[in-house]
């Protein structure tokens, strides 16, 4: 039988098949663009995926060494259990027939009728499926070291299924705000602002970690809980990067788009910008330049970046990764020591009010012509930020809801026990470093 | 001088040289098909390669850290030796002229006559021996812990220069297997169960692990041994994944087919479908969710899809990798409980098990018109289950003569004071993680 | 409103509105080759970008834990300060109008006049820039574990935005070596032998870390410093490994370029070569093959080859990788037991030696026409041979200038209770591995 692969030598590919057969030039041209796009768009989703390996090296390495095997677990299932959700149902909730400009309607199950290029669908779901699973695992970090793992599934499913789905149609897919002009090439609101204020409501739900704010006498001593694993966190931090070259880039969602090299540039500058900002400010107001924040700085300036990092001019997105890389030094320190939200890793600073920053500066720096809303410049940040705005609400809401029932049944939060043995052994029964001496004050 | 490089910033490129020249449109058109094929492969091939990053992690993040140094420098080896090997003899068997559909025998050392297209011959090389290498790196996690690294750097090249080909020449260039309609897309069974099954072998002729299986009174007590850093191997599980990006994608064989989507979703679906099923086996089995066994799950789904990737539709890719999922934690038990044959990180399951079942799916599930054997359905699942039985047969013969070899000359297995010190000291003199304090009772 | 976005599902990408539009024939082809020089580069600079965290893992993995923080700050932080001083300065130097063959003189802040293509222009600098970072992150392993932060933050900028440019004009731009003839394809000596005299020189200034070189009645005693964790290290080297292939394959400069393949495959061999030759001859001199000489003898292999992989053929390249392996093992021991240059990772070694090496085999190996200098080959040999020791004066003066500053200011060191308490400390005010019991004698 003649196969693909006993083909592949015969040197059938030399004289191209395609282009040996009697198809026109304009269809060659024709099955060229779509080859463009799909090499493009699969290779910047497979980036993307690897994103998740970025956040599991991040979040594990950003705390303590008892709950990395949890911690790694979670990552990993958000990635499934959020696939198959988004497959299921939240792929048409995004992407389907709009209702009313609300919510999608159709290709549940990716059911299509016949006659659909089913190969645009399965490309573009591909490409889809990788970002949704960004929202969802944005939200473990801030909830890391004493959540179920059930009340974490199920959350999970909610989140790739229903919440990201439903604001991403507003913005995405032609709905409300999209018709409003709102411009979000990337998602820094529809991605990452929806992981951060999902994070942010879970952290409020959860409570802090045992011993990480001590109430004595009216006054409030926070302590500072160390990150176990340094080099892993810088490990992910770098595959991030490397990733987000898929996430922005790939946004183009043509490979014939000669922006993609302007994608490319805004988002190393900013990303450089934000470490270096995020360094500056931590060596002057603690004396001595912070890993972990300078970490948080660049992925700070990558998430404020990519809204805009198809619109804003390369010096300009230099400035919006300064901007950024300041702002989540003081978020951080503002969240901790001020609200007493416990976010171990700073994920709401990084990904939410970064995420907020760089949505707004699209208006005050983008190229108006290049947004094409129509808008003028007030009027572009005013709709940028009425879209921060409806997200945050969306999700702030519907999120308080889902934690709210996960509280009242009781899957929310481990017991105090299994907190400070560790979620290793008490959820799952093993450690992460068997062998090693590791102790522990807290 | 005119140099590549100094034109590049010209404007050269602007209106590039290949339009501007005199070739005709078709000549252009044939040009970018070949540009097509090369940019697809070569980059598939890499993100391949880095699936050795993926095993040398879950390998040594699954075994105990006195024996990580030389795990690292096994996987190290066998890609840099199996380069080699394929380079002067593997191909040549693998995808030479075919001596009676049985083995290739032409290409030795990419040597070919004047007047060969050498441009498709090192694509296609440099895409096969990153597969070469994924076969021979398997054997070293089932072996790990006890092998001689000599014993081990003979067995590498054998694999990679003879096992792997032949078997791999039946079924991707035209032999035997091919002949009578087996199908296996990217390679479950050309790859994964090859590398198993040797693995088996292997772990057979080696022994189990010193304290592994106690036998007292008649009775033999199993002893779980720890792997020794999970952050790690769920990196290396991370990788792996997104290197199947390139493994299944790639095996298209064409940057131009339109299939490319499909492969990923499928491929992605299998993967979250597998990490799912093996987590809720293993909470339903031993109370709680594994998250070793959930890393298997995945990689049980990613190698049970691997063959009917492209034939496979998406909902059933999830019942693929959900059975795949299930049958990698019976199989793990069956192997250590029952058989106790001493596998330290479940190659065996994962790759053999998951792979023979992924190769019978794609009779059981796929698109008969797609894979064009002409076969009724009953005879593609026996073909299917005969290409399984045939590989098996060529590689545990063959395995069962080299170890055998390997074991009376006395390279096989290390010494019991060399196993206690840790392979580390005694085989490479030195210490993984030099300063850290790690203690063992094993 | 429609966007980009919501055009996505519209099926208007199945009838690609390129085609379907007024276009010519000849207008598609030419934006179909941009296409494929787009793609192709920024993929290539992404692969490259990943280069930062191989670098970092292996610098982290073969020093101390008291360092490991330091040591990933450095490395983050060389590519963001680099990034920002390559785009307002070292761009510019490199790739300007050429003043007389000596330095670029245009495009600082990629300040172009109106008119100019800026997607070639981004597209170009992309690419470039993830080069400039390397070279810089190649010091800082040399001088590891006792520089400090401020300093090194210093010399990354300046090496990024003059000492690297301005050799690289010379050689990629057109310059005077350029127009000898002189080829080096993607880099051995314009990257790595740029980071690697550098890297000397500043080891030099620097001094060994306390306790390397006991001086003692004359005679000096030369203790090993062990790494801390090998599985980094590895995980480090398998990722350079990956990036390699953006680097040489990506400096093909072009997407439709037919040799990519050559190029591939050239740098899988010479790797494979100097990871064995490596290996064997460790295994001969210290009667134990040694993982990090191992490692090291990959990287030396890839960067021997960088210069020739595109005019070497496979068999040779194999040549190339074999003596680069055996030449890491000398240089690493002359530097260390006979010169007492303390360069804890041997970057001089595989980046210096390997890299001088690497670009003499052009001309000893490589195919006289492709290169296309009209040289014989005895004159080929002659000018890469200039080209070497040219590089090396100029890096040699200007470092020692840059270094002589900075230790006169009393930025370079750090003091002797900093070294022996760790930086991570004392720089950061952090630890890399909270909670793990760590104990030294150093």
């Amino acid at each position: 039988m003649i196969t693909k692969r006993s083909l592949f030598l015969g040197g059938a590919l030399i004289v191209p098949a395609v282009v040996a057969s009697a198809q026109t030039v304009d269809e060659t041209l024709a099955l060229f663009q779509n080859a463009f796009d799909m090499i493009w768009l699969v290779l910047a989703a497979a980036l993307v995926f690897l994103m998740q390996a970025g956040f599991a090296m991040v979040e594990t390495g950003l705390t303590r060494a008892k709950n990395a095997s949890n911690i790694i677990m979670k990552n990993l299932m958000d990635f499934s259990a959020g696939a198959l959700a988004y497959w299921a149902v939240g792929w048409a909730l995004m992407y389907g027939e709009s209702a009313g400009g609300v919510v999608g309607s159709s290709g549940f199950f990716l059911n299509y009728p016949a006659g659909t290029e089913m190969f645009v669908i399965y490309r573009d779901w591909m490409f889809q499926v990788v970002f949704a699973a960004t929202a969802a695992t944005i939200v473990s970090g801030a909830m890391a070291e004493r959540t179920q793992f059930k009340g974490y599934l199920i959350y999970s499913v909610v989140i790739s299924a229903v919440i990201y789905p439903v604001s991403g149609h507003w913005i995405w897919s032609g709905g409300w705000l999209s018709e409003m002009g709102f411009h979000d090439f990337a998602g820094s609101t529809v991605v990452h602002s929806v992981g951060a204020w999902a994070a942010l409501v879970g952290a409020f739900f959860l409570g802090a970690r045992r011993g990480k704010y001590i109430r004595l006498n009216g006054s409030v001593t926070v302590k500072a809980i160390q990150g176990h694993n340094m080099p892993l966190a810088a490990l992910g931090v770098f595959i991030l990067w490397f990733g987000w070259y898929g996430f922005n880039a790939g946004s183009t969602l043509s490979g014939t788009d000669l922006d993609i090299a302007h994608v490319a540039v805004t988002t190393t500058l900013a990303a450089a910008a934000g470490a270096i900002a995020a360094m500056a400010t931590s060596w002057g107001w603690f004396g001595k330049p912070d890993p972990s924040m300078s970490l948080n700085g660049a992925l700070a300036g990558l998430v404020g970046i990519t809204a805009g990092t198809w619109v804003i001019a390369p010096g300009a997105s230099i400035l919006v990764g300064l901007i950024a890389g300041v702002l989540v030094v003081l978020a951080v320190e503002l969240i901790d020591k001020v609200l007493h939200i416990d976010d171990p890793v700073g994920a709401v600073s990084v990904h939410g009010i970064a995420g907020a920053w760089g949505t707004i500066a699209v208006g005050i720096f983008g190229d108006l012509e290049k947004i094409g809303s129509g808008l003028t410049r007030g009027g572009q940040i005013g709709v940028q930020a009425l879209g921060v705005l409806a997200v945050f609400a969306w999700v702030v809401v519907t999120s308080a809801i889902l934690f709210g029932i996960l509280k009242a049944a009781g899957v929310l939060r481990v017991s105090d026990g299994e907190e400070q043995m560790g979620l290793d052994i008490s959820e799952h029964g093993t450690e992460a470093y068997s062998g090693f001496q590791i102790f522990s004050n807290l």
